[in-house]
C-alpha cells in the first residue's frame, strides 16, 4: 500500500515525532552527522576499488538564467591581457591573475550544504536554539557550517529514481516516496544504513541540461517528498542530497513553506545538500554496477555562515 | 654540502630545465596532476586506518587584519532576528537565513588552490598558452580551476620542518631547502613519491595564531625556497601546499617576483595550495606517528576562475 | 534636405574632423566640459524662477530584468527586525540599519555619467592618452570621474522628440537626426549653446515603464544618431544625456561598436549621461513651457573610476 | 552662561520635547526637509554670484585605513590593457572599460546622507513607524533615501569652528556647543534660518589629511554635541552635515549610543550628512568672505536604502 501524502497537521507532528533534539546532548550542533563514526569512515574507504573520482557539483557560472535569484559574481583583480607587451617596469608591478568571487549559494543553482542554522520553526533552530542567534551583523552564531571543518567522509548511496522507472526525469511537483526508495534499494542491491549520505536522483538537473533552466519557484520541481522524513529518520541517514533544491514544488502546506527543509534541518538535525549534479555519478554507478561509494564533502571553513558551496566527490 | 641559493639567472634557467611543457601533450592543462593515477588514488584509500579526518584549512573570516588585501564579505540576505515575534503572515513570507559571501581568495589569508592560469612568464602560462586567454571580461579561458571538478584524491605527505628542528616556527625570509625535506623524510620514515601532494609546514600559521597577523609583503614569511623546485620536479609531486603564501619573502630576485610561483605554475605545471593550516594535521601526524595519509581536495566548480578556496581534508 | 546616414568610413573620419585633442592643451582631461565657465553657471542660476526641482534619474533596483547585465546588490548589514523585542544588552550592541550596495553602473539600466576613460579607439582615449592607463588592478589613472568632483552646474536644455512628433516614443533602431534637434529648438523656442548640457528624449524609458524592459542589445533602442556628432561639435555642448544608452541599436558600423560613444568620448571629449529618466523633466518643461533650466550633476568622488551613477537634478 | 552638558535622562527627554512626529501629518516621511520650500530654493539660487562650485565630499577609495569598517570595492569588468595589441576580432568583442563598485557607505569614511530609516529608538523610526519595516530581505520600506529623488536644493551655511577659535582642528571627544554656533554666526555675519542645510566644520577631516586616519570608534572624534539639538530644532534647519560621523566620540550616554543620531533621525526627522569634506568649502567661504551659498545634494535613487553616498556641491 503506497504511503499516503501526509496532511499539513501530520507534517507538523513530525516536528515532535521525528525530533532529535537532545538525542546527542543539549549542546549538540551536529545533528544527524553524529551517525558518522570513525569506523563508518574507515569502512567507506574500503569501498575504493578503482580510484575513479566523480564530482556531484554543478558548475558555478555568472550567467543570469531563469532560476537565478542572485547573480554569482566573478571580477578580475588582474588579467593576463597586455602582459605580452607590458614595458619591463610594468611586468614587475603586475602580479598573478586573480579575481573576486561572490555568490548567494542558497537558491536554485549552486550545489551547497545547508547547515542547521539555515531554517527555523517557531523561532527556533535545531536542538532548541533561538533563531535570534543568527543576526544580520554577526551571522550564524550557532549551528554554522564551520562545524564541518574536518569534512564529511562516509559511505554515499545513490538511489536513481528515473533509472528505476525507465524515464528521463521526474516531473515538476512529483515527490519521491518511501516505496520508491525501497524499490531502488532492491533494484540496485543496496541498503541505506546508519551514517550514510543518501543521494536521490530525480533527473531534474538532466532536464535542465537538456531543456534549459526553469524557475522552480514558479514552475515547480520534483524532490524527495516530506513523506520520506520518517524513513530518513528510521534509516538514520547523516545527510541528504538531491539534484533539486530538496523540496517538492509546489507543496500543499501553506504554513510550512519548504516542508522537508523544516522537518530535516530543524527537527531531525539532518543536513542537506541542495542542487547536486548527479549525472556523472549516475553514469559511474551504472558503469561500476555499484550504488555505494566513498563520499567526501569538504565545506569551506566560512565563519558564522549558514552553509557552504561544495563540490562533493565520490570515489569508486 | 648544502644546496646553494640559486642566482636569478639560475632560477630563470629552471624555466627551461624544469619545464613540463609538452610532456603530457600540447593540449594538456593538468600539468603535474597527471602524476595522480587511479591506482595512486586506490592506494591512498588504503592508508585510511582509523577514519579520523583533519582539516588543512584556515577559517575564512571577515575581519581586517594586517595580512588583509581584500576584506572577505558576508552579508545576510535574511537573518533569524524577529522571527519569534513576526506576525503570522510575515512568518510565511520569510524563508531561510542565507547570505552573500564574497572574497578574493588569492592573497595571504585564505586557504586556496592556484590553478595554472594564475601566473605568467613572458606572456605565457603553463604549456605555452598565451596570457591573453585570461581576460577581464571572460576570466580564465584555459588552465582554470574547473579542470579539477572531480577533485584531487591522492596520498598526502607532511614534512614538518619546525618539528624536525625542534623550534616553534621558521622565521620570515627563511627558506626550506631540499636537504630539509630529505632530513624530514628520514626523521619520519616517509619518502615523497610520484603523485603525492606534498605539504610543507613552516610554522608560519602557528606564529600567526600565537602572535597575530603580520603582512608578509612587508614583514616577510618563510616558505619552501625555489631552490627546492628541481627536487619537486625529480620527485614528481602532483601538488604543493604550505602554511604560507608559498614563496619566501623577501626574495633576492628582482625580475621574478614570486619565484616559486613562476617556476611551479608556469614551467612545471605544479598546482599550489597557499595559506594552509597545518596545525591540526601536524598534531594528527604526531599522534598517529604517520606522515602519510589519504588527502582529498575538492575545489569549487568555479567556471573560468584562476583557483578556488578549498578545505583540504586528510583522512587517517 | 535631411542629413544622410554617414558611412562607416565617414564616421571614422569624424575621429579626426571632430577631434578636440589638444584644443585645451595636451594635458587636458576635461574635454567639452571646458565649455562651461563660471559665467555660464551664474547665468544658469538665473534660470531658477519657481524653485521646483526634478530628477533625471531612474531608480536603482535589485531586480533582474531583461536589460540587466549585472544585477545591482543591496544587502543589509543590520536591519530593524527584532529591535522591538531585543533584550536590553542587545539593544545597546545594535547600531543603525545599514547596507552594502554594489553595482556595475555602466549598462542599460542605471543613470550614470561616462567619463572619458570609458572608451578607446585604436588603443587611445581622449587627448591621446594610452588605453593601458586603465588597468584591472589600479583602475582609470587618467580621464577618470573624480575630475568632476566639483560637480557639473550649467544650463540644461531638453529636446523632446516624441513631443515634437506627437508620438509616445521612438522605435528601436531609430536615430534622432540633426534636423530633429533643430526642429525641436524651433518648436520650443530654445537654442542649444556653448556649455549647455543637452538632454534628448526619445521616449525609450516611457516605453520601458509602459511595457516592461527589453534588452537593447538584442531588441534595439533609439538614440541620437552619430550623424548628430558634427552638430554637437558645432554647438559646443558640454555633455549629452539621453533616455537610452546613448547609441542607436543596432548600428550598421561593424568596426565601430557604439559609434556615438567612440566619437563623443574619444574624439570630442564629450562626456555622456546614459539611461536618463526624462519623464518628469518632460512634464515639468511642458508645465513651465520652458525647455531650459539650471542643471546640477554631482558624480560621486569615486577614485580611478570610469564614470559614476548620478541623479541629475533640474531646477526651474 | 555656557550650555550644560545634558544628562542622559535629559537627552532622552529630547525624544519627546524635540519630537516632530505628526508635525507634518502622520504619513510624513520627509521630516525637517519640509522646511525647504520652493521659495527657499529660489532665494538660494540668488546666492550664485560667481558661478564657482565646490565639493563637500571626500574621495571614495579602496584602501584599508584605520577608520575602515567595510572596504570599498572597485573591480574592473574590462580594462584598457592589451587594447593596443588586440587582434582585430578581439577589438570588436571588447566594449568600454567599466567596473563594479560596491560599498557600505555608512561608517566613518564616505560622505553620505542618513535617511530617517537609519536609526531607531524603542523599536520605532521617525514619525512612529515600526523598525520592522526595515528588513534584511526587502530593505527599508519606509523613510528611505529615494524620497529625495528630486534632490535637496536650498541655502547652505557653513559654521567653521576652528576658524572661529584660531585652531587647526577640534580634538577627539570635544563637542560643538550652541554658543559656538552663535559665536560663529556673529563672527561671519550669517544667521541660520528655517530650511537651511547647516554645515559644521570641526577640522576633523583636516586632521585626517594631515596626520592620517584614526578609528573614531576607538580614538574618538569631535562633532556637534547633542546639546545642540534644541538649537537645531529652534532654528528649523532642514539637514545637518559635519566633517565627522556626526556624533561626539566617546559620549557618556550608555543607553543612547550615538545620541545626536537618535535625537535627530528619530525624534526630529532631521536628515544627516556624515563625513563631509569641508576643507575646500571653508577656503571658498573665506575667499568669498561669505558663509552662505546655494547647496545641492543629489542622492542616488537607491530603492529601499537607508541613505546614499553623495557629493554635495556648493555654488557661490
Amino acid at each position: 500500500m503506497p504511503t499516503a501524502i501526509p496532511s499539513e497537521a501530520e507534517v507538523i507532528r513530525y516536528m515532535d515525532t521525528l525530533s532529535n533534539w537532545g538525542r546527542w546532548g543539549n549542546d549538540d550542533e551536529f545533528g544527524a552527522l553524529n551517525f558518522i563514526t570513525p569506523e563508518k569512515r574507515q569502512r567507506a574507504a574500503q569501498l575504493v576499488h578503482t580510484g575513479t573520482t566523480v564530482t556531484c557539483s554543478r558548475p558555478i557560472v555568472t550567467d543570469i538564467t531563469a532560476d537565478t535569484t542572485y547573480q554569482p559574481m566573478r571580477f578580475m583583480i588582474d588579467s593576463g591581457e597586455g602582459r605580452d607587451t607590458d614595458p619591463p617596469e610594468r611586468v614587475l608591478q603586475r602580479r598573478g591573475a586573480s579575481e573576486f568571487i561572490g555568490m548567494v549559494f542558497h537558491g536554485y543553482t549552486i550545489t551547497h550544504v545547508d547547515s542547521l542554522a539555515h531554517y527555523f520553526w517557531q523561532g527556533k533552530m535545531y536542538n532548541g536554539r533561538p533563531s535570534r542567534l543568527v543576526t544580520s551583523r554577526e551571522g550564524a552564531q550557532a549551528n554554522a557550517i564551520e562545524l564541518l571543518r574536518d569534512g564529511v567522509v562516509t559511505r554515499g548511496v545513490l538511489l536513481d529514481i528515473p533509472r528505476l522507472r525507465g524515464i528521463d526525469w521526474m516531473t515538476a511537483g512529483e515527490g519521491v516516496m518511501p516505496e520508491d526508495l525501497e524499490a531502488a534499494e532492491r533494484a540496485c542491491g543496496v541498503t541505506v544504513e546508519t551514517g550514510d549520505v543518501l543521494l536521490i536522483r530525480t533527473g531534474y538537473y538532466r532536464q535542465r541540461l537538456a531543456q534549459g533552466a526553469i524557475n522552480p519557484g514558479h514552475d515547480g520541481s520534483p524532490a524527495a517528498h516530506v513523506a520520506c522524513a520518517p524513513w530518513f529518520h528510521k534509516r538514520e541517514i547523516a545527510m541528504l542530497g538531491t539534484d533539486t533544491h530538496n523540496d517538492v514544488s509546489p507543496l500543499p502546506y501553506p504554513n510550512l513553506g519548504n516542508a522537508l527543509h523544516v522537518v530535516s534541518l530543524v527537527a531531525m538535525g539532518l543536513w542537506l545538500i541542495d542542487n547536486c549534479n548527479l549525472e556523472e555519478l549516475a553514469q559511474a554507478c551504472a558503469t561500476h554496477n555499484r550504488w555505494e561509494f566513498m563520499l567526501t564533502i569538504c565545506p569551506l571553513r566560512l565563519r558564522n555562515v549558514t552553509g557552504s558551496p561544495v563540490n562533493p566527490v565520490a570515489i569508486f
